[in-house]
């Protein structure tokens, strides 16, 4: 057991983690009483969008409760960010026009609201934030997922040139950004995203509120920003304060130059029914009764038909608040552990990010149990209740760029907090490979949330339900891509960082993410219904959330397990090697080696093999010593930071892991490397394209032996 | 006094800083049996051009000697960069050609060597390292020191177009570099800089060997790179290592595309003396017997006649050798105080750099011979010889890109080694201002080195000559600029550092560096019958370097002081707000304030008071408490750095210190706005060119309030 609580007072509790949680998040069948569920359904009642009113009331109510739970501090810290709203008074749309212009078809303004909602004013209509404003008109082309290999195919196999065109594709695979970037590159003058029940509808369930599926009505909203890390678009690298100088709307980064609109099957049907031009391939073809033609235009029949969009949303520079609580660590405040999740929503939030925020509230509330009690962390605790992460990330980004000196030099770890149920199957984590033994550890002492499992553990019912059986006998464990507030802190600052969530079953629900994902049918009743009805599944999620902080924040020697990065490194090694070795004979030719990548990770292997046996002798009574070694083990993470960033995003600096540059949501393993792969089959100069490989593996080479020096003892 | 060993061995010498120094260096009138003066004596024997025989032979021979004088590890760490060498088939010079192509006028293919080293080898005649290679023709235009403001008038006054042309320009003033890149923006062909009597002579001095001037057949070698920091011109950002990617010629950093060539005056005076065109202004005169006139070309009578560069330099990827030695720390070997200074020389290195290196060697030994009395500091020391300083700082810089995660997690200070004496008037110190502090009091702990000041403090000499009397009653201390290898350290890495040397008197000496500036005069001899007959200066900048060094890695809490860093942020802003307000109209037009940044420095002074009070009822016998104070006082010159560089100037990361963009050489404080102010004379958009100016502001003010958090008690 890790723990070893600075104070004496509450030893005897502390003797092993599922004590300490169990005092501290009640264990059994929850009940409406429970606190847990109260704050879950109370923060869920009202819209809470980004920069508006409602969302500044919870702010200011999670303020008043965390104080009231007992941190050390609370505040409220605004940021004046560009977010975007749909114009009140001009409607966004898309119609079918005649000849005339004349309307012929109009897609629906609205999601028809779920029963005991009807009253409830500020639901924002589905659109897609910071779309360009406009109404371009022209023939529909479809470009089924709309990801680089989908324009590839369009362009190259079917010779379909999109330009002036407005492109229909369908929501699902990759961050939907990418596909907007993609239109913009292809020469599409507007972008149209349809949610297809191949990918938002399960077998056998009903739409909401009979289940849990998607209704036709139901559109999914989001931003469409290419920020790459940046935050706010306005102010890329620094705070957005009131001194801040701020780019003019032309110059900010990622904001889309065609108009972009999201909607629901029922109106995709109405676009695509009688769409013209060829069959698509079958894996083109979703699940709606139309035959899915790619255009361009429609058949011969209306082919005097045109599509316009109507596209409104106004950019605008709007006051956000982050909510910051502390507890001072006793004995090192000047490390930091952090658990932050949004708090903002498209509509209610109630699974995104609600089920995440109660999480985080009960573990302030828990923390505050304890500290009325006399215990105090080792180590300062940090919580966060983000604001305008739908927005791009943008508050969790400003806070990491306003403290971004602080952070670089006293951080332990991230823990992430949005969403903590998005399926019924079991759990899920994403996390650096120093962190995978902590979650093993912890989930071997919580308890399975799952029916029928008493007496077993958490580690247990994950590990038969996702054992990891290409290369070791455990429960999966993912890398971390983007998408949500982890990201400034992991892929920018290099702290070691995780998330984890109740998911669904990969291998027999195709569907991406959740069917009513960014819906207005994402209510609190949807997780009480259907997700979780014991709230046994939000409990366990809370208890690895919570579980993390407190022994990163409490244990003497940091638990971090360096070892396991070295494994990871290799495999990742050999998986890229895999890649480059699709080519064999260009790999010759251009005498492209990955021997300096193994030779660093070899070294790598060494060197953390070597500091696991120092702390094995380290005397444990020499504050100094266990601080040093401690610093090793935090710095780590860093050391795999390049200040150059990776090629064109500056603000991806994590030579291990990073989104692909064609999918945010897709964490890659040396994105630099995996990227000038990618793009060999789209060079127009493959030497030139084969130099860049060879570069980004040097610059990974070069990342990997000197995160190797780091470990190696001082001096 | 600061010195608090960590050992009681020597407790009783170690009470005050002199005992210490004056027990290690030896006091009083040096004789040639002096360690010291042999060793400098020793090193200055043979020519020791970086990428050279010779120049790897004295490497081994520091090394073998290190270790005698008992460092922990003393290893040789090489790097394969690109440096650049004279053709020895082809040689370089300069030709007045006739109609005919006839050369009728050749300067000189070497310098006459000095008594006593006619039978030396490898002596590398003046060149100007990187050079393009070419054989240009054309007229010349004489363009004074060739600095951004002499080319401006010869445009926009003289109304002289130097496209095609070959410009002449006198040494001084700027960066040799600086004059190359503006030549190449101007469109010249070609550049020839020469050295002017009136910039490298001085009054009643005669000329080497009867005094220390320079010969007219004398001429500056010198890189005319412009890296801005990137290290070896083939790998920026990255060590050049065996399995480092390099960039190809056309796509290294800062390589001049023009051929570049140095001649003395006596070569200078036959290219000018038949110049026509118009007459200079009285300050683009130098002292030579000629008008000085523009160009281009010659008078009517020699009109006929065109110069003809001849330029076969090569560059080559060539191993170069650091030496690094090192003695851990004994409680904090994690923490790094670094003494660096260049070993390689363009011929002897008389002054530059062996001056330098033979006080690194002293402090070697002294330091070696503490160790063998059972002395070891509390924290690591690492002596470095530096290696192809001169080609571009690049063995300094690729071991702070080899290190550089080491250096940023560990790094307290970096003091500069290069040339320990450039005249003979008085000591100079440029240093981050957090130094100022200890070297006023370490200063005061040292005798003067003057003849008649028995007594009298090296402070107070000091003072006397060069009083800060601008603002405060104290020695002047300067603000780093660049030109040695301090530079990545402290300008990429944000590393505390700082300078010393014996220098001139600046009011009535007016040439540019020292006369025989990298030339062949550079010898042993010269120092000896001139510069410091007695050696007495020379040890006092041992004592200054040395004793920086020692109480940085041994003082229990560090001495740096946060109050004078306040204090100097207030004066630069002061002065960066005078040089705006030239402009007041367009700062009223274009809404230019520098309000955040005084409210910054505000913050950062009350956080620095702060701190100091802190540590004043700072509980000493805490270990843990002291190392986190440290950390503060040792992150704060990290806090200064912005990841994302100056202005295309991406290894130039300081805020507060680097070289303006015009001369590589002058240290400005704020430096992005600095250069975004001397861009507004420059700029075709006045508009753009004030935003770029409000945006640096703004880039200032955040990180001067990032770095007022950093001073703040932590959590």
């Amino acid at each position: 057991c890790y723990l070893q609580s600075n104070t004496a007072i509450l030893g005897a509790v502390y003797k092993c983690v599922p004590v300490l949680l169990l005092t501290c998040i009640k264990s059994g069948n929850l009940t409406r009483n429970n606190y847990i569920i109260k704050s879950f359904s109370k923060f869920t009642q009202l819209p809470h969008l980004a920069g508006t009113e409602q969302n500044l009331r919870y702010a200011e109510q999670i303020k008043k409760e965390w104080m009231e739970f007992g941190l050390d501090s609370v505040e409220m810290v605004p940021y004046d960010v560009l977010l975007s709203y749909p114009n009140k008074s001009e409607p966004n749309y898309i119609s079918i026009i005649d000849q005339l212009g004349n309307e012929v078809f109009n897609t629906s303004l609205a999601e028809p609201v779920p029963e005991g909602y009807e009253n409830v004013s500020n639901i924002v209509p589905p659109y897609s934030a910071f779309s360009a404003k406009g109404q371009p008109e022209g023939d529909l082309v479809y470009v089924n997922y709309g990801r680089t290999e989908d324009f590839f195919q369009l362009q190259r196999e079917m010779n379909i040139n999109v330009t002036g065109k407005i492109v229909i594709v369908r929501y699902g695979k990759i961050f939907r950004g990418n596909k907007v970037k993609n239109a913009m590159l292809a020469g599409a003058k507007g972008i149209i995203m349809f949610s297809d029940p191949a990918d938002y509808w399960a077998a056998d369930v009903q739409p909401y509120p009979d289940g849990w599926n998607l209704p036709g009505g139901g559109a999914q909203r989001g931003n469409v920003l290419n920020l790459n890390g940046a935050g706010d678009p306005l102010t890329p690298g620094y705070p957005a304060k009131d001194y801040t100088y701020r780019f003019s709307l032309e110059d900010g980064v990622g904001l889309p130059k065609i108009p972009v609109h999201p909607i629901g099957f029922h109106d995709a049907v109405n676009l695509l029914k009688n769409m013209g031009g060829q069959i698509p391939p079958n894996n083109w073809k979703g699940a709606l009764n139309v035959s899915y033609r790619i255009g361009p235009g429609f058949t011969d029949d209306f082919k005097s038909q045109k599509v316009r969009m109507n596209i409104h949303t106004d950019n605008q520079v709007t006051r956000i608040y982050n909510v910051i609580g502390r507890i001072r660590g006793a004995l090192e405040p000047d490390r930091y552990v952090i658990l932050g999740g949004h708090r903002d929503a498209w509509v209610f939030g109630g699974i995104d990010p609600m089920s995440g925020a109660a999480v985080v509230h009960e573990t302030v509330r828990s923390a505050g149990k304890l500290l009325s009690k006399g215990w105090r962390p080792r180590r300062t605790i940090i919580f966060a209740s983000w604001d305008a992460e739908e927005f791009g990330l943008v508050g969790s980004t400003e806070w990491a760029e306003d403290n971004t000196k602080l952070l670089q030099e006293r951080a332990v770890a991230y823990i992430n907090a949005d969403s903590a149920i998005e399926g019924m199957y079991t759990l899920r984590v994403d996390c650096t490979p120093s962190l995978h033994t902590l979650v093993y550890d912890l989930t071997k002492q919580i308890a399975s949330p799952e029916d029928g499992e008493e007496g077993v553990s958490l580690y247990e019912s994950w590990h038969k339900r996702d054992n990891w059986t290409n290369d070791r006998d455990a429960p999966r464990i993912s890398k971390l891509g983007s998408g949500s507030d982890f990201e400034a802190y992991f892929i920018r600052l290099g702290i070691a960082a995780g998330r984890a969530r109740y998911t669904k079953n990969k291998k027999t629900e195709r569907y991406s993410s959740y069917p009513v994902y960014h819906s207005v049918y994402e209510t609190f009743e949807i997780v009480e219904k259907f997700y979780d009805p014991s709230f046994k599944r939000l409990q366990a999620v809370a208890q690895v959330r919570g579980g993390l902080i407190f022994l990163l924040a409490d244990s003497q020697l940091l638990p971090l397990d360096v070892n396991q990065y070295a494994d990871s490194l290799r495999k990742y090694a050999q998986s890229i090697t895999q890649l480059a070795q699709k080519h064999p004979e260009e790999m010759k030719m251009y005498e492209v080696s990955f021997d300096s990548l193994f030779s660093a990770v070899e070294n790598f292997t060494v060197a953390a093999r070597d500091l696991h046996e120092c702390l094995q002798t380290l005397d444990r009574a020499d504050p100094l010593q266990v601080r040093i070694m401690n610093d090793q083990l935090m710095y780590l993470e860093r050391a795999f930071i390049d200040p150059l960033g990776l090629p064109g995003r500056p603000f991806y600096r994590h030579v291990i892991f990073a989104p692909s540059s064609h999918n945010k949501y897709a964490g890659e393993s040396f994105p630099g490397i995996y990227d000038a792969l990618f793009d060999i089959q789209n060079s127009a100069d493959p030497e030139k394209a084969w130099e860049e490989v060879k570069r980004q593996i040097s610059i990974a080479a070069f990342t990997v032996h000197a995160a190797a020096m780091t470990l190696t003892p001082p001096a």
